[in-house]
């Protein structure tokens, strides 16, 4: 398996909200600093119940997930990435709804010849003036 | 060079203001997901200009960095940290005034001997309601 592939694999998993999917490409001991709510979340417990509840919040619209200008970094058994990423909830129907995007940070460890993504992090800037998050670049 | 001593130079730096020291952590070719304002800073030279806004608009206060929960790996040529970073501004009497804090991801790579910062990404979790950005744990 190529490091590369996880991205087609969190792709897909969030489109088909596949919660199993979606957790495959994460270690047992993933460490998340996520965009939303919460400074971290410790093991891929507490990263799948933020799964499962992103997936059920989306009712019957799905996710279509867009990476832009991935870089990569590979060594032997760890692996790097960064990115900015674009979440375009779609209804039923096909039709856009809205977006957003996050910049993304992956690092991931090969065990068993397997790549699992230890440390997730996305974010998006602050506006200083309003301490709010800017989500489209 | 070890690179877990990046973090005391780091700190050293911003604390001493000293803009040769804190850019020396870092590679040429660094691309940073900073907290604030924007959505990357792509090269040594600009984000060496937000360090000099930085350590300005401090006027005569000073800020002390302290990391909390590091976590590294590292194998071969890179090498990879997540932590939670504090800000705390102090005045010239030593006076603490207000601090902030932040998640901190740093990948870097091992060049000639030399760790260097490839990408650092620094955020806080953001509000869902508010869409406003939490600056303490």
């Amino acid at each position: 398996m190529e490091f590369k592939s996880l991205f087609e694999t969190y792709k897909n998993a969030v489109f088909q909200k596949d919660i199993e999917a979606f957790a495959s490409i994460f270690d047992e001991d993933v460490q998340v600093f996520d965009m939303w709510g919460q400074w971290t979340y410790d093991g891929l417990a507490a990263w799948k119940e933020m799964a499962k509840g992103w997936f059920t919040s989306l009712g019957t619209d799905r996710d279509v997930v867009t990476f832009d200008n991935i870089q990569m970094q590979e060594t032997g058994e760890l692996a790097t990435a960064t990115a900015f990423v674009r979440f375009t909830a779609v209804s039923e129907k096909d039709e856009e709804l809205r977006y957003l995007e996050n910049r993304l940070t992956w690092i991931a460890r090969k065990k068993n010849g397997k790549w699992g993504i230890l440390h997730q992090h996305t974010s998006g800037p602050v506006d200083f003036e309003t301490m709010k998050v800017i989500l489209r670049r």
